[in-house]
């Protein structure tokens, strides 16, 4: 057998039962119609969450820190040296599936269980992270807090962010309780890895078990607002319009022509579409809407991001409309650390499941952890590649799978 | 001289400053920034206004009739048989000018309170009406109040309409106390004249002060939502969604290019737009939008609704959307009483004022009463064409001119 052999040599095995009841109640708090979830990050429903799963983190006797963004860590104090820090995140887009992030925190409880409960105590200390407002859908940047934990963002301009609903998240934290004394940059991991579910349709299509992922796509969040002319929708001849109604539904086709004309990983999503005063009979004096762009290739998203600027500024022109933007978030791709990938393969191979290496099209916390150390994900297929809703489903026999993976790949890095 | 001589030999003459004070006092209820007004239909805002325009009413020692829809007839009392109507609306779109529907209102006052002090009594009653809703922003459809009053919409029904905000229209009646005891139809009047900014930039453009409204554009309204497939924004690769926002931002595009290439009096417009969830890496699972489509020709609009009809499902076919339909408002094209048009005209031209026949791009309560009596209006210009829009303004001078254009043609009608 190649790779290491620790890990696989150790007693240690998932409780798949143990798992998915943890997962099962998580996912009763905050549930919505159709199986999913809805816990906005630092909502009266997200506190509910942090507050069961750092329960947990109590009863395996783990060391609690809260950090001055909200992130939770849970170390199991064993062993020498910086630990191998496991997580993902629990807040959920408003319509949000069960597994999506969730499935990361509860596996990584999941490894330090088994090693409990199997009498071994690794080399090194293992740590799960739960990190604040990974999905970005109350509080833009997504990944906020992980970036925040790495140093890529102040402290200061993370408590000043503004959400949707014109809450500040600094107030937020303070007012569920999740306002921490741990300064941020946060300690940094030996390595990190995260079990996540793939949120996309290739494991399935290709009946793959396990996706041992190499990277992530670059993402650029902007927002763009038109301002145009405000008129009444009977008496204004069509050519004497400035409507930022047609500007942003150009946008939004030139969007979708794009992405299939660049083709590869190139994906463009126009997901959030405001108009003002929005009536029927009101040609609107403004639009906003929102450019989800993401490609694997930093080259390729910058070739896109001119693309769209120069589509924006000649639909503006020939309208009359005047254009304001806002970069709500901008990621370059990230590839993982290579020892850490042909682990995932590696451990995978050993427990006989099917294995591919692919790049992630979503963005999450590992991403923001491997600029500061060693870093690998672990993938689940996602039955028909739904996420981000509530019919979210990856098998139970998957779910477990993956944090088995999870486990060797960790503890073969606690020992490394 | 042609025409008539029966009201330029009246010596009545409009007071403007009268009639300008009133304006601004009305334009001081719910006032927005910018100069314009937010009165949605039975709102506490609306009720306000009401309240102010029927003390008047009284003051003039008018008789004021409140009917089941709310609509009130404030009617003078002299001569015999039934009344000349003026009047218009005073509820406003979300962000409304001040003139739009105020001015048709507030100038038949004014016509009655000139003949009160210049002693004259026309031989048949004048009166003046406020019709609900007639923008249509809070219920549909818009022109509701004159629609009931005029038989071609049962009560029932109108009272059930559920508003933009959940309300129920009966139940916001009572609620401002304006549900009425007098039945509908109402009475018919003897004929109905309706003065009223252009809400267009004809006038103005071609420095005409007087407009001869031949008749008002056919309305359709109609809402489409699309129900898609949410799914994770960065994860689903372009062939494979079913995106509400791409196929709501195509039938947006198609309908400027319909309306371009129809020409003529032909205008469409998409002016609200809602997207659910509406996040910025949300593919949204649902697109709701409403189409405005409006000719002068019945044949061109139901031309326009055939085209609109199948793109919409060709488009569907194609993304794999399903589409619900509702249909809002549908009005045919209305034609005005051609001795009410030639009236305008010539009273215009008795007081030296400049003065073309022209259509109604928007919808007004006079084509309502144009079912059951001789009907005709009366335009000013609007600078630059602005309306629904807090920038709205016409000129002091032509506010007047229209008053007394109004005058002169009421009172050649109350003598017919």
């Amino acid at each position: 057998m190649t790779g290491s052999g620790v890990a696989t040599a150790t007693p240690v095995g998932i409780d798949g039962a143990r798992l998915l009841a943890r997962i099962d109640a998580l996912a009763q708090i905050s549930p919505i119609e159709g199986g999913g979830n809805s816990r906005l990050a630092l909502t009266d429903d997200d506190r509910d969450g942090r507050d069961l799963v750092v329960a947990w983190m109590r009863e395996l006797g783990l060391e609690v820190a809260v950090d001055v963004v909200g992130n939770v860590v849970g170390t199991w104090r064993v062993g020498d040296g910086a630990p191998v820090m496991m997580g993902s995140h629990i807040d959920t887009v408003r319509t949000g599936g069960r597994y999506d992030g969730n499935l990361g925190v509860l596996a990584g409880l999941e490894v330090i269980e088994s090693c409990q409960r199997a009498g071994y105590r690794p080399p090194r200390p293992l740590a799960v992270g739960i990190f604040t407002d990974e999905e970005g859908a109350r509080f833009a940047p997504d990944m906020l807090g992980s970036l925040v934990y790495v140093g890529g963002m102040a402290v200061e301009e993370a408590l000043d962010v503004v959400g949707i609903d014109g809450a500040r998240l600094g107030d937020e934290l303070l007012r569920i309780g999740y306002a921490g004394p741990v300064p941020c940059p946060g300690a940094t991991p030996h390595a990190f890895v995260e079990l996540h579910i793939e949120q996309g349709p290739m494991l399935e299509a290709e009946g793959v078990r396990i996706g041992a992922v190499t990277g992530v796509q670059g993402i650029s969040w902007q927002e763009i607002t038109i301002h145009g002319q405000s008129n009444h929708a009977g008496t204004t001849p069509m050519a004497l319009r400035h409507d930022p109604a047609l500007v942003a539904a150009e946008i939004t086709v030139f969007l979708r022509r794009l992405a299939t004309e660049m083709g590869g990983h190139q994906v463009c999503t126009v997901g959030k579409v405001d108009l003002h005063p929005n009536l029927t009979n009101v040609v609107p004096a403004r639009a906003t809407l929102t450019l989800d762009v993401r490609n694997t290739d930093e080259e390729l998203l910058r070739t896109a991001e001119r693309r769209i600027s120069a589509h924006v500024d000649e639909v503006a022109a020939r309208e009359g409309v005047r254009i304001e933007r806002r970069t709500l978030a901008r990621f370059e791709p990230v590839t993982f650390d290579e020892r850490v990938v042909a682990m995932v393969e590696h451990h995978a191979r050993a427990r006989g499941l099917s294995v591919r290496r692919m790049p992630s099209g979503a963005g999450h916390d590992a991403q923001m952890l491997a600029r500061v150390c060693p870093t690998g994900m672990v993938f689940v297929p996602s039955v028909k590649g739904i996420s981000h809703n509530p019919a979210e489903h990856t098998e139970p026999a998957d779910l477990v799978a993956g944090a088995d993976v999870l486990l060797g790949v960790v503890l073969e890095l606690a020992a490394s």
